[in-house]
């Protein structure tokens, strides 16, 4: 008889179970609103979708390099020289299929079975479950309230006391899923410098970048050339469905990187690859969308506690709201549940960023349309009165 | 000083770091026959093609379900029943971003850290290196000329004892590469019933099906309801560039296998999956591609022993000739690198696909034009005379 792995045996992604739910019931004709999964409701930007109808006319797609197209890497290091003044040889440059596969292969390149690994809580629940799944000692270190919800060299070396372990990865999310904090340059300069000094890792995720209302936006690229950067069109390019991101790695890494990128993923769609590099130009409609995040994140920043869901958190970034719902139920799972059976609303129950204390939380995206947003706040509204 | 992890100690896929020079004598100018990666020189069929243009003109791709949209997963089980009479529940089908990440899943979801995992030698590179990457030990059974090109119960039993394991797994590719060798009814359930009967995972490598020239293509589900199945779009459906396969999943592991895919992909792109739907209706325009295969295989056969390139394994199935090089060198990589350098035709060294004796093996791809195989043998020819 058949019996999984031991490894395999982590938690499922409830925003993802969350979706499949509400799929089911819009297959069934249901005015699902849905602020679960953190994807943005605009099609990739103009620009993109014509360099892939020009694709199409020929529609060949094959294998590429395994770290993509060269004029996508040349691209996109270009990129970082025009906005951020930083000369990256393209070299550097690993195109992904989403940061999802960036994740999981900076994961295999830098850690051995039974390394510790520091991750903040809350926090994006695939970080947790794949390293668990990679036989990897996940270390959630608090980036509560009390600690502004961020990390920082003090907390990860209490955390490093309390577990008894010497980290040998820190991963940090700036802007942070699902708390919305943006870790400024003294700071990211400091957690960097951390971790250099002692040979840590420090891996970068920067996917919500572009989409910072509040604060400083720095790459930690433009601090050390020693971090694992990982990026995605999914978010500020509006490509999740693309599947496609990208890596900035550190000289010495590029070829063992390219060796497990090689084997596990052969390459990124190639026509995704095609269209993310015509994104890379469509900055002036993708920041017309981001104007439409901030106002409904103003929208939301007043209208959520007046109906009874206090924001928890700093809001400074990504498109994520994370709320308070304790006065309302001690199991956010449920909640959710009930709110997606009662109203059609769909968000994601605190447990999968922060397996202590998520029961308390629910997690709302506003990267949909305003419409919807102000449609599901008035539903939320009369349902909790 | 950041090290690489131990793990990521693996070697590379050389079909890709071929590919990879390739691509750059391409892009400066020169006349470059690719016979290394096994990807067909036809697009995606036009059926797939006008699905995908349909779907760019409202653009919006997101997030599928992990296991992929409801409608495709229909369409492949119905598939099973039109074409081989096997009722599959759909809820079995998971979409994947190609079998790359049916492989990777499996070996996650079936095997803890140090199991014992039996693949066949010669066999695809990628088994073995993301078998190694995740902290599995990779038993490679032999399956050369002694021993008919492929694994038995009787080998596994012999390869058990040399290596003093108990397998916790079995992966068969039918058809292989890059024998070509097609594994018939009758030894499928041989091998499979050996599996169940031990409790020994079997994952049947079922990419390369509906290309079978000679002999029965089986699919494993025909003997078993307990094999993990792994197919693709990218070989006879013409979409490896689009990154889409699926896996038939034994009932009882379906969710296992749907919370790492919800953590490690999130999903499959959902362009492709829209137009690899459609792909499966164009049985018709795709059998014509094949006997185009059909006809450079059989051009092959004759013609490689005539150019001091003997034929060693059954190109029964799949679109690769395994050659002989040993008369002209006793180092095929570097056999490879100089027929490149000096006549421009990529092929792929052996050592990819057996470390042991695949110094004296290469591996030539017949699907592309009959123009470019036939000037790649002339030019192969004149090469070696």
């Amino acid at each position: 008889m058949l019996t999984p792995s031991g490894r395999s045996d982590i938690d499922s992604f409830l925003a993802m179970d969350v979706l499949a739910e509400a799929n089911r019931r819009k297959a069934e004709g249901k005015p699902v609103i849905s602020l679960a999964v953190g994807q943005p409701s605009h099609p990739a930007p103009d620009l993109a979708l014509n360099a892939a109808r020009n694709a199409l006319s020929h529609g060949h797609f094959g294998y590429t390099d395994a770290f993509g197209l060269q004029s996508l890497r040349v691209a996109i290091a270009k990129d970082y020289e025009t906005r951020m003044g930083l000369k990256i040889d393209p070299a550097r440059i690993a195109v992904t299929t989403g940061s999802s596969a960036g994740f999981n292969l900076a994961f295999l390149a830098l850690f051995d079975a039974g390394d510790a690994v520091a991750i903040a809580r809350p926090g994006y629940p695939a970080y947790r479950n794949i390293l668990k799944a990679l036989d990897l000692k996940v270390i959630e270190v608090e980036a509560d309230r009390a600690h502004d919800f961020t990390i920082t060299p003090e907390s990860l070396e209490a955390a490093e006391k309390e577990h008894g372990v010497r980290f040998k990865g820190v991963l940090l999310a700036s802007p942070a899923n699902p708390t919305g904090t943006v870790t400024g340059r003294a700071a990211l300069k400091h957690l960097s410098d951390w971790c250099s000094e002692r040979g840590t890792a420090f891996i970068s995720d920067e996917i919500y970048h572009g989409l910072v209302f509040s604060g400083e936006e720095v790459s930690a690229l433009a601090v050390t050339d020693e971090a694992i950067i990982i990026n995605s069109f999914s978010k500020y390019y509006c490509m999740t469905g693309w599947r496609i991101g990208w890596m900035v790695l550190p000289e010495r890494l590029i070829r063992v990187f390219e060796q497990l990128a090689q084997n596990i993923y052969i390459s990124a769609p190639e026509f995704s690859q095609i269209a993310a590099e015509a994104a890379l130009q469509a900055r002036a409609q993708l920041d017309q969308y981001r104007e439409i995040y901030r106002k409904n994140r103003a929208f939301l920043v007043n209208a959520l506690p007046e109906i009874g869901l206090p924001v928890v958190s700093p809001v400074d970034g990504a498109f994520y709201a994370y709320v308070d719902v304790s006065a309302h139920s001690n199991d956010s799972m449920a909640f959710s549940k009930r709110m997606l059976s009662e109203i059609d609303v769909a968000a994601t129950p605190g447990a999968d960023f922060d397996p202590v204390s998520g029961n308390q939380f629910l997690r709302l995206s506003y990267a949909g349309t305003e419409a919807e947003i102000r449609e599901a706040i008035e539903r939320i509204g009369n349902w909790l009165a």
